[in-house]
């Protein structure tokens, strides 16, 4: 072989390296998004604050982004399923507690009366709440989080619940982070709740999950350290407790904030608030044949006035039915 | 040139290129540690949970340090430095607060008479810390931080606190850094104290620090989202707070967590209870003279009932004098 020849072959190989990052490098990171102003808005931002030569470039330990959860990543009707959860905990613990069977609101939810659950109010459902919640270890409450995840299906759909996450939202979340964001949960459900399935379902490690909690305590069993969750509330990590939460857990204005109803409102008019470019989005729940279609009126995702301040802040609206291909990563397959 | 001269040279640059990267590897990643038992068990642990083919191998994920600030990151004598802050801004603030000079512990602390601040104990020392921390937004604060940090200078030495830093710990973060390890500060100093400087100094990012906090409120000023710092006591990340803290913002117990005194006894018990390789370590300051020399009767970071565990549990007890080369980096120019 000739120096020349080998020259050739280095070349070669260098040139066909180059057009395949190239052409994998052309390819739509969002393939679940139908081509429109809102996926438009998505691209031009990331490029915008990425692109090194870009008068908005942002260092990358800067790009925080942070999304809610219920119905922002995942599906929240006919209830939110941290109420499903709990609701299936008070049946599973039942049987160790006969006093229940004549006890509201406990009486009616082991009959199946959710209407008589219901009529005691935000009290029986805290009460619900933390009969489910506390009282058990950190590393207990992991654990009964993992067994009802892998298990436990939606009432309406038959799946497994996190299978009812949006597939253009994964993608979202992929394609942020290969562009050096950090992705944040901010969530009004419960950090514990969410922490043991995340980081498989979303790509997004516990210490980047940000929700509502309720306290705990250091205690020594026989000599073993353990955390004991409480039940007494310690954060609402919902509407004016978001950028709360924020500034607690990263100390860093986002650039980026994605929710679905009023509960997001703080969040988004926080982070958009910012210097220097940054981005809002809106889930808008329009797909009533798909998911569910619900604003205004909605008891669970109630979305008004964020809805009327999106166009004055110029935040992005989602609309489901119109932009996205798939809901549901099962119906792509 | 004949094709063998080429293939040579390239096969020189190759050998040039793996000789520089063994001998930057073997280079000494603690120079400021004397070589002794303590070193020998740093670099042994990391060793054992890094390496690929290692029983004890530890994904890079979950390689979580936590690390206390004062007495073991920085220096905490005479007092803890967030003190000598608080003294500085009364001061700074004085002038538009007149009634002070007839008002303890106010009066007593213009007039230069600690004891007569003390003398009121915790509550006197509680209502100067909501005077000179709350009242102001959250950006506020972090410039009136960032002032102070970058001009205020230590009693004793004459120094910018951010040079009463340990050499020794600096070279341990990189260190642990550059094994794959995420480097959290867990502190009892105020979380909004320490991220204003700590990642131009440690390389720590504001996410990775939790401390103690007040309570922060969301509000709109003409229109405009801040945060207000509320004269209310959020959280107290001490003592058994600790592992508290670090459940709630990480949700990973850590690997290795380093402190100096009794308020680091419960996070050195929950990190070091964790299954599979984890590693305690307690600085023990032993240097009267170029440090401090001070343990179980010292008011500013005892250590009585942590040092007296260490052997126990087979916690490292780092002896100041005797281990560190240096003890800040400016003694190293």
């Amino acid at each position: 072989m000739r120096p020349n020849s080998k020259l050739s072959i280095i070349s070669f190989a260098v040139l066909i390296f180059v057009l395949t990052a190239t052409v994998a490098g052309a390819q739509d990171p969002l393939p679940s998004w139908n081509d429109g102003p809102d996926k438009k808005a998505i691209v031009a931002f990331v490029g915008d604050v990425t692109r090194e030569n870009s008068p908005n470039y942002v260092t990358p330990s800067e790009r925080v982004a942070a999304f809610d959860n219920d119905g922002t990543l995942w599906a929240e009707q006919p209830m939110y399923f941290q109420a499903l959860f709990t609701f299936d905990r008070v049946k599973a613990l039942a049987p160790q507690h006969p006093e229940w069977k004549d006890k509201e609101p406990f009486a009616s939810l082991l009959r199946g009366d959710m209407k008589g659950v219901f009529a005691g109010g935000e009290k029986s459902i805290a009460e619900l709440m933390m009969v489910t919640h506390a009282g058990t270890t950190t590393v207990e409450f992991e654990q009964i989080v993992e067994d009802w995840i892998t298990t436990a299906k939606h009432p309406k759909t038959g799946r497994l619940y996190t299978e009812m996450v949006y597939q253009p939202m994964l993608e979202l979340l992929a394609y942020l982070r290969a562009n050096g964001f950090k992705t944040y949960i901010v969530s009004g459900g419960g950090v514990e709740f969410m922490r043991p399935w995340v980081e498989k379902v979303y790509g997004i490690p516990p210490e980047q999950v940000i929700g509502s909690s309720i306290k705990t305590k250091f205690d020594l069993r026989d000599g073993k350290p353990v955390l004991v969750r409480l039940p007494e509330i310690n954060f609402v990590d919902d509407g004016a407790g978001k950028p709360v939460g924020i500034q607690m857990q990263i100390g860093r204005r986002p650039l980026a904030a994605f929710g679905n109803s009023d509960g997001d409102l703080q969040m988004l008019q926080w982070t958009t608030a910012g210097s220097g470019p940054r981005f809002g989005l809106i889930v808008h729940h329009t797909d009533a044949d798909r998911e569910w279609a619900y604003d205004r009126k909605s008891p669970i995702g109630k979305l008004d006035k964020a809805l009327d301040e999106a166009p004055v802040k110029g935040w992005t609206v989602v609309d489901m039915k119109k932009d996205w291909k798939w809901i549901y990563p099962f119906e792509t397959r």
